[in-house]
């Protein structure tokens, strides 16, 4: 029998898993059905293939939606996160699994009960960060708990960033996923986490000068800032007794400091409008942050205002930016201060055709076994091919396509919300990942604790 | 015939308020009725004092509140700002007027045409700031403009302050009105006001480093950070033209740098409580902003953080604090990091009985008058008497006295929500306020624009 899998959203992220499940249509005789507000942006080699549809879908239009989905056998949500629930009312509706690779929210955990009693996988955070960094976590969580270790210490870092050969400007860094996502990062709360039993709280203004460093085997030195939410995974991961608890995002070594000054300047303010915006050069929104002078320069005003020395390479970064521009201008109206630094990244930030995008993502594991501390750290590297066969498109696209295809077989069958936490989950699709040369590298390393020597304050 | 004014709220700031109706009662013929939610501490000179009557009011008690109103001719609301509106309504439902020293929210500017249609006087924003700073504006701007004067440039600077004479502590500084508003003043939105023409926008964590620098015969050196909200007196003082309009905040010189530190560590978020509070000692309070280390002591690496010199004299204040005390420990439960912090300085910067308060107002009036630039300044300086006979309480409890009675007296009329910006409204106010000793010192100076040698970039 034919199964239908709706995939609602054929998104940046979506050609891995679509790719995935075309490749597998004739063996597990799958009609994939790609539904979309705009289908004809969908590639002819996709939208063209024998076991593939697409449909105009504006996921607003009820009709439209409930058609696409009780006529599915299970729905893959790529949709930005807050419309997943639209999707989800109908999965409940229609009896059918849904399978997202965003955070569990308020509202969709709220289903969990109507879906267990249907018997529905609503399984979500099964991409990349969260999903795979899920996944892989637990996987060495229950390894070391299973032969009787306690967990004294978890870090996780995860970047999205550009490939080595691909890494021509100064920041180290081009956009690989949502810009915006990334000129606002940090904001909406304090970033909170434990080392070695203390409780550190870091605010925004801060979050880019309190940077750790790490090394990746190969691939050299990066930094990470904390993520808001290191704390949220304790009970996830059972680590109610680990001393030290924290997850960053990284960077390329020096991105960060240059970012500070973004963020001290109020450049990635996203809660007001500036009234004058459309026509402004880049050095009059600039100057927007700075002291009124009647004679000093823009450029001289900043480096004062920052403490940014004659010599201190981060200028550059802003120079290879046109920051100081008097004849670039914004083209956005009534924009806010994030929006329009968005504008002006993009600019010199966009992945060009074959530019490669990286994803890094490095564990660090502490614990204690018949009375000796032991370390693990484990890493992921995995390079994209092109601007939209990104390493992002794969790894978060992949887990979501083998997860579908898992819970379609019933090899996943645990019922209500939830997250890739389960061996009978992360098991099988960290295995099949291998395959496609996304797999993580271990390493035993001496137990030092939390690593004071490591981090910049 | 007698008449009646209600005060609802005998809290803190209503001691001149309440000596001036009774001072009045013979010869104006009042009644006056204090409702509090704790009338036993009234002080007995006012509770005993024949024209007085006190009475326990919750206003949250409808029948409560709408008997006291309704036997009342006119209704002075001294409550939080965000409970005037419970009074508000029942004054449009009884006919009454109402004064207030808060400023007009949505809600009660809704009620205006209510109010002008029952010919009822709504009096807000007329306290000292806001209250003295637009009556005094405006006296002055509409001289110019009468004269045929062209505004460039307003600035005003309000602090409240203590009194030279009571000075003692290393930051000038104590609080004289509610704690919690200074620990979280700036907060709520970047700061934007003009320059010379230019917008400028500084976002909250950058506030206490754009200080300005202002000078009161007198009374030595101030600094001044900016109000968040300089523009919104654009429209209503009429300065659409202006070049510069700039409102600030201020402080004696030095305590903008050393205040700068709480926001930088993060100590004034008001937005996330910390599980372990109680019995928590200063210096664990301070470590939570810190990164973690297990050797460098909590000082070394505030300093280090905070780029404090070893000879900087910011850093005595701290030691004044006690902030790195191991004895010293927090009471509260499950605070914010505001609340703790308040609690802190409360044991250090709270007046005792003797000591005086100051306020300091401080106006800039640049103009362009046939085809000259002139500039007058203008500064209020108040000392208080006591802890309880504040500066403060006179400055905001006299103009709000005397407007009751000028509208008791119809002598101030228009109906509707205002405030004090007509003449008919500020000119008989500022002048019965000088037999109070609180009046304004008009300088001409010469017109020099916005002054960059006075910025703290």
């Amino acid at each position: 029998m034919l199964r239908k899998i709706l995939i609602v959203g054929a998104g940046k992220s979506t050609s891995y898993l679509i790719d995935y499940f075309l490749d597998k249509a004739k063996e597990e005789n799958l009609q994939l059905t790609i539904g979309d507000i705009n289908p004809k942006a969908i590639a002819p080699h996709i939208a063209e293939h024998p076991a593939c549809i697409t449909l105009k879908l504006d996921v607003f239009k009820k009709e439209e939606r409930q058609k696409a989905i009780s006529e599915s056998n299970i729905v893959v949500s790529m949709l930005p996160a807050r419309f997943h629930m639209l999707v989800a009312k109908d999965c409940i509706q229609f009896s059918k699994h849904l399978i997202t690779a965003s955070y569990v929210s308020d509202e969709i955990m709220a289903l969990d009960q109507e879906a267990k009693d249907k018997g529905l996988v609503f399984m979500n955070e099964i991409g990349l960060d969260p999903g795979i960094d899920h996944m892989s976590a637990m996987q060495i969580l229950d390894n070391i708990r299973e032969k009787g270790g306690k967990i004294l210490l978890f870090e996780s870092f995860t970047g999205g960033l550009v490939a080595p050969e691909s890494d021509t400007n100064l920041w180290n860094y081009k956009f690989t996923w949502n810009p915006r996502n990334v000129v606002v990062a940090g904001q909406g709360g304090t970033a909170q986490f434990i080392q070695e039993g203390t409780y550190k709280y870091i605010p925004y203004h801060k979050l880019f000068r309190r940077t750790e460093f790490l090394d990746v085997k190969g691939y050299g030195k990066f930094e990470a800032y904390p993520n808001r939410d290191s704390l949220k995974y304790r009970e996830i991961y059972g680590l109610e007794d680990a001393l030290t608890l924290y997850r960053g995002t990284m960077r390329k070594v020096g991105f960060s400091k240059a970012w500070n000054v973004f963020v001290q300047l109020g450049m990635t303010d996203d809660s007001y409008t500036i009234e004058n915006s459309q026509g402004m050069t880049y050095r009059e929104f600039v100057n927007l942050f700075l002291a009124y002078s009647p004679t000093d320069s823009v450029e001289l005003k900043f480096r004062h205002y920052l403490k940014i020395d004659q010599d201190d390479s981060t200028w550059s970064k802003f120079l290879e930016l046109d920051l100081f521009s008097n004849t670039k201008t914004i083209t956005l109206t009534k924009a806010t201060p994030a929006q329009i630094l968005q504008e002006i990244l993009e600019a010199s930030w966009t992945l060009s055709e074959d530019d490669k995008d990286m994803i890094v993502m490095y564990h660090k594991f502490g614990y204690e076994l018949n009375g000796k501390k032991h370390q693990i750290d484990a890493d992921l590297v995995v390079t994209g091919e092109n601007h939209t066969h990104t390493a992002m498109a794969k790894t978060v696209g992949l887990p979501v396509a083998i997860a579908t295809l898992l819970v379609l077989n019933k090899r996943i069958t645990s019922p209500g919300v939830q997250i890739p936490i389960k061996k009978e989950v992360y098991e099988p699709i960290l295995k099949e990942l291998k395959q496609y040369g996304v797999l993580f590298k271990e390493h035993k390393v001496p137990y030092l604790g939390y690593n004071p020597d490591t981090v910049a304050s």
